[in-house]
């Protein structure tokens, strides 16, 4: 059979290094046109060696996320067991949204390859690239009252830090109230929606951004010194699949607790993962600019910052370490 | 022109009493009919006298909300401003939430003749029938932490509560959180609704259902010991538009306050109005019931509750008058 594409060809000769002016002779196709398709490739998750006067080599196909075998991975009674795995959407928050109006059961758990408008904090745009990272939405139905939303956003920070360090290795550490930090670069995002009537809440979306497997290729320029992925920082192949079972896993297993016990428990976890915590920290506040020593995190969640021995209270904010 | 339906007949007869009888000759139809087109009407908000033998009067057409005549209501400059009277929908409280998804700025107001999936609190179903009550829902996006939410709710209660009272004359008092009593009975129900972002309000949307102009037949049985009109309890019509106006004013001035002052000032407000506090009451919480002497509210919201000298915060409930 006649090969069709650029794919084609790097797939009938695995592991051979074909040159561009070889593709372009056998396509009968320009040698731009060689080159166009082989970026295309890259976006959708391809990665491929380049060398000088050999070509190219296909290295590593896009892996895709499989729901039979993420079932088998989340060690879970409730969370994760609705499951709803997507090659493309708008954005899993809005998913999820969509289905928590419509009633669905808490630990519906919505993953897409890509997002085409993935939200970060603020309102900020997140960067959510084809198949390499791990983008997903979960509903939790707390039935608590409005005031512990805070610290369901900090449980989620400790359960997918813990989940990132048994998986891959990667110290991850937490930046109030929920980054994910490596070497000061930001590998992870979460979001937490909640939706409330009155002072009940009547649910909440946790979404998760993490960066697992892109290269410093994959991002454009200007992150490039903001952010990193767990494959850069772990020098190896992320298996997303069990990365995903263990966030789902340390999850129920933090959120039960949480239930159980209160929010006790899990602020000495966040406090032990924090990066934030004993030392001078600058909070961008929607009141201004905040300056003080971050010495913990209170009861409700906030973030505790002594100013010359006077303890301050912030609910929220941006924190820059360093003072 | 022939008359072609019992509405006809009575406007070509103003103040005239027509029997069933009569009207079944003129529109050549059955008395069951007759009698199924009035109580259509009836529904629909046209209110008529019947006395036996000499049949039926009109006494009384639907009034519509006119968007000019509320917007002259008002004394706003923000909350109103954007304005959407519908005739009918699923629920206003729904309708703004889209528009605040869409990017609707703050003090977009949809008032809406009737409602067809009303909602009230804990997802009960709300009695809003067409023409006679005030069913509307206002976004507001404060900028504040998750935290403020249940004072907004109670700051809404207080501005509903003056305005009727300056409106109507009818003394209405505040249950807990945020429900509306005369005599006992329900005259007005609230919902706040908050969607966050971890710690900070994306937008509230306050929902407010006031029981205007409804007599005791417009109820259902099983709410008529339970819920009552301004039009019952002053004996007048309500002109809602001249309320409307007044909500929104009274909403306005004491949202600045609060944005400027903190929640002390609506704290004092709302105890004032308040026949939840300095009684002993029972609460229903998501934990059971609780009973105790209600002394006040705290600076969050809750609802300080003493049960033998030890004070408890009530953070989510609904309470029942009388211990």
């Amino acid at each position: 059979m006649k090969p069709n594409t650029v794919l084609d060809i790097f797939m009938e000769n695995p592991g051979e290094y074909l040159s561009g002016e070889e593709i372009s002779r056998r396509l009968s196709i320009s040698r731009a046109a060689v080159w166009k398709q082989i970026n295309k490739l890259r976006e959708a998750g391809y990665e491929f060696d380049a060398i000088s006067r050999r070509g190219y080599r296909l290295v590593q196909k896009p892996s895709r996320l499989n729901a039979v075998t993420l079932m088998g991975a989340m060690r879970t009674d409730v969370l994760g067991r609705q499951l709803k795995v997507l090659d493309v959407t708008t954005s899993t928050q809005e998913d999820v949204r969509r289905l928590a109006e419509e009633g669905a059961q808490e630990g519906t758990l919505v993953i897409a390859e890509e997002q085409t408008v993935g939200r970060g904090r603020f309102g900020r745009k997140w960067f959510s690239p084809p198949g390499k990272g791990i983008w997903m939405s979960l509903l939790l139905r707390p039935g608590l009252p409005l005031s512990c939303a805070p610290q369901l956003t900090l449980l989620t920070a400790v359960a997918v830090c813990r989940a990132i360090r048994s998986v891959t290795g990667v110290d991850s550490g937490i930046k109030w109230p929920n980054d994910l930090l490596v070497h000061g670069r930001k590998i992870c995002g979460i979001l937490l929606e909640s939706v409330a009537e009155d002072e009940r809440i009547r649910y909440c979306i946790a979404g998760i951004g993490i960066d697992a497997n892109m290269t410093a290729e994959d991002y454009p320029e200007e992150l490039r010194d903001k952010v990193s992925s767990l494959r850069l920082e772990s020098g190896q192949l992320i298996d997303r699949e069990s990365l995903i079972g263990a966030v789902m896993s340390e999850l129920e297993k933090l959120y039960k607790l949480y239930l159980e016990e209160g929010f006790g428990p899990i602020a000495h976890l966040w406090e032990a993962l924090s990066v934030t915590i004993n030392q001078e920290v600058t909070l961008n506040t929607p009141q201004g600019p905040v300056t003080g020593y971050a010495t913990g995190i209170d009861m409700s969640g906030a973030l505790i910052l002594d100013q010359d021995g006077r303890k301050t209270l912030i609910f929220s904010g941006d924190v820059q370490l360093g003072g």
